[in-house]
C-alpha cells in the first residue's frame, strides 16, 4: 500500500498557491488529505485538485496537528503569524515568503544546495527563495567549479504576476485603455505600467535598495554558499504578465572557458540552454516550463574573464511553486 | 539682417528625421532653405516646417553644393553612400548612423566633449552617437571628476521606435491581437514582442555581441575619452513605444561620495535628477523632453565604491535628433 502525506497549503487562492496545488497533482506527490487555507476574505472559494473541488478554509481556524507538511505561499506577514504555530504542532514547513531567518529555515534550491537538507531534523523548516534568487542559483551553481566568481551584476525585468492577480488585471486594463485612446487612470500601480518600465518594485530603504533586491542578494549568497560574493541587483517591473527575464554579468578572476561553460549548462539539471545566436524569451519559452532558460552566453566585449548571460524563468512555477515542491520531494522519505 | 544657413536633412521621413526638422523649428535654428531628402520610395511625400509643407526629394538626385550643412538621419548604408559626395561638395555634415569612422567624424555629445569641435576644420564632419551612448555620456561626464571610474555595466531596455514606424505599428498590432484573444502572427519582429522582452536587437557577431552593443561600448569610450574603460552592455528590446530605460552600475576605485554625486547631477546640463526614493520612467518623464532623467542613485548593497543609477531618455529626441541639432548649434558661427 502506498503511503500518503496530509498536507496544508496556506495562500491557496493566490497565483503561487494555486500553481503549487496543480504541481502537486502533476508530479504525483503522495498527497493524502489536502487542506487549502487562506485569509478570511478568500476562505469559502474552492480550488480543483484531482478533479475535485477542495474548499478553501480560514487559516486562523486551522488545527495544524492534522497535517505533516505545510507550504506557506501567502505573504511574509502570514508566514510570521502562523509558521511558529504550525511548527509547534509538529508540522514540517516550506516557506515561500522569505520572512523566516536563514538560521531557522535555510534557503534551498535543490539544483544548487540540496545537501543542506541532510543537516536538518524533522519537523523541518525550509525556505524556498525568491523567484530571482532561485533562477540565478539554478544557473550559477553548475558554473562555480568552472569560474572563479568574483562579482554578479543582474538587472531583473520582472513580470507583474509576482504581485498577484490585481497586478495582472491592471496591466491588461491599462493596455486596453491606451490602445483605445482612453485616459489612463492607474490604480494598482502608481503610474503607467503599460508600454513602460518601472525602475523599482516596492519601496526602497534609506540606502535606496528595495526589499526584493536585498532578498535576492542575501538568498543568492546563501544558496551559493558564498556569503561575501559581491552582487549588484536592480529589480525592474516590466510590462509582462508572466515570466521573468534576467540580464546577467559574471566576473571571474581569470579567463572563462566558454566551451566548458556551455557544456556545463547543457548538462546541468533544471536548465535549458538555447542555441548559440538565439535567445530565450519569458513568454515564448519559459512560461509554463519547469526549467530556467539560458541564452546569449558570451564573454565581455574585450574581457575574456567576463561572462554574460540572459535567463528567462517562469516566476510562479520554477521561481516559486515548483521549487517548493522539489524541496518537499527531497524531504518526503523522512516525512512519511 | 539675420544670417541663415541652407540645410539638407537626409532621412527626413523617418522618426528621427522628422523630429530633427521639428527641433530645428522649435529652437529657432537659422534655417534658410531646407531641403528634405529620402530614398526614392519616400520621395514625394511632405513634412511640415514653419507652417509650410516641404516636399521630400530623392537624395540620389540632390546637388549637395546647394547647402552648407547636411544631417544624415537615415541608416548606415545611406551615410556611406552620400557622406563623401556631400563633403566633396563643401558641405559640413552631422551623421547619426554611426557608420563613419571616428578619425573621419568624431562622436560628439555637447554636454560631454564639446571641446572636440574646436579641433575640427570646416567643412566639418561630426558623428552624433547612438541613443544609448548619448544618454550615458550626458550622465557619466559630470561624474568623471568625482569617481575613479573603472567599470560600467549597462542593461539598456530600448523602445521599439528606434527601429522605425513599422516596429511601432507591429507592437500595437500584436498587443491588440493578444488582448482580443486572436492568434499572434509576428511580422516585423520574429516573435512575440507584446508583453515580452527580446534579449537582443539585431544579429549578434561570432562572439555574441550585437552591433548596437559594440557601438555603445566604442562610442561611450570615445566620448568619455577613456579608450580602455571596461564596459559590459546588453541591449534589450522592450515592449515600449518611445523612451529608453537604462539600468547602470558604475564601479569606482574608491568609495563614492553620494552627496557630491547628487550635487553634480543636479548641476549638470542636460540632466534632470528626480527626488531620492522616486524614479523616472521612459513614458512618464523622458518622452518629449530634452534631458536625460536620472533616479535610483545608490551605492552597492555593501560596496561604497559602487554606484547604481536608473536613466530614462527620449531615444528619438535627446538620443538622436536633439543631440545632432545641439552639435550644429555649436558649429553655426563657423558655418554662416
Amino acid at each position: 500500500m502506498t503511503q500518503t502525506l496530509d498536507i496544508a497549503v496556506v495562500g491557496a487562492t493566490g497565483t503561487v498557491g494555486e500553481t503549487l496545488v496543480q504541481i502537486l497533482e502533476e508530479r504525483d506527490f503522495p498527497v493524502g488529505n489536502l487542506h487549502l487555507l487562506a485569509s478570511s476574505e478568500s476562505a469559502g472559494s474552492s480550488v480543483l485538485f484531482r478533479n475535485k473541488n477542495v474548499r478553501v478554509r480560514e487559516v486562523d481556524e486551522f488545527d495544524f496537528s492534522k497535517v505533516k507538511l505545510v507550504f506557506f505561499a501567502a505573504g511574509a506577514a502570514v508566514s510570521l503569524s502562523y509558521a511558529a504555530r504550525a511548527h509547534a504542532a509538529g508540522c514540517s514547513l516550506i516557506d515561500l515568503s522569505g520572512a523566516l531567518p536563514a538560521e531557522q529555515a535555510p534557503q534551498v534550491v535543490p539544483e544548487a544546495n540540496a545537501e543542506v537538507l541532510a543537516g536538518l531534523k524533522a519537523p523541518f523548516q525550509v525556505s524556498s527563495p525568491s523567484p530571482s534568487a532561485t533562477a540565478l542559483a539554478v544557473v550559477l551553481a553548475p558554473l562555480l567549479d568552472l569560474i572563479e566568481l568574483q562579482y554578479v551584476n543582474v538587472t531583473a525585468n520582472l513580470a507583474v504576476s509576482a504581485q498577484g492577480r490585481e497586478a495582472v488585471t491592471e496591466l491588461a486594463r491599462q493596455t486596453a485603455e491606451l490602445l483605445n485612446m482612453r485616459p489612463l487612470e492607474p490604480t494598482f500601480f502608481d503610474r503607467q505600467m503599460a508600454f513602460n518600465l518601472l525602475a523599482q518594485v516596492g519601496t526602497p530603504d534609506a540606502q535606496g535598495h528595495t526589499l526584493l533586491e536585498k532578498r535576492l542578494v542575501r538568498e543568492l549568497r546563501q544558496v551559493l554558499k558564498q556569503p561575501l560574493l559581491k552582487i549588484s541587483a536592480t529589480c525592474v517591473q516590466a510590462p509582462v504578465f508572466f515570466g521573468d527575464s534576467y540580464s546577467v554579468t559574471l566576473q571571474s578572476a581569470s579567463a572563462v572557458d566558454l566551451v566548458k561553460v556551455n557544456a556545463a549548462l547543457e548538462d546541468a539539471p533544471g536548465i535549458e540552454l538555447v542555441e548559440a545566436g538565439d535567445y530565450p524569451t519569458a513568454v515564448g519559452d519559459a512560461v509554463g516550463q519547469d526549467v530556467v532558460y539560458v541564452g546569449r552566453v558570451r564573454s565581455g566585449v574585450d574581457d575574456p574573464a567576463e561572462l554574460n548571460l540572459w535567463l528567462t524563468s517562469d516566476n510562479v512555477r520554477k521561481g516559486a511553486a515548483l521549487n517548493a515542491v522539489q524541496v518537499a520531494e527531497l524531504l518526503i522519505k523522512d516525512l512519511l
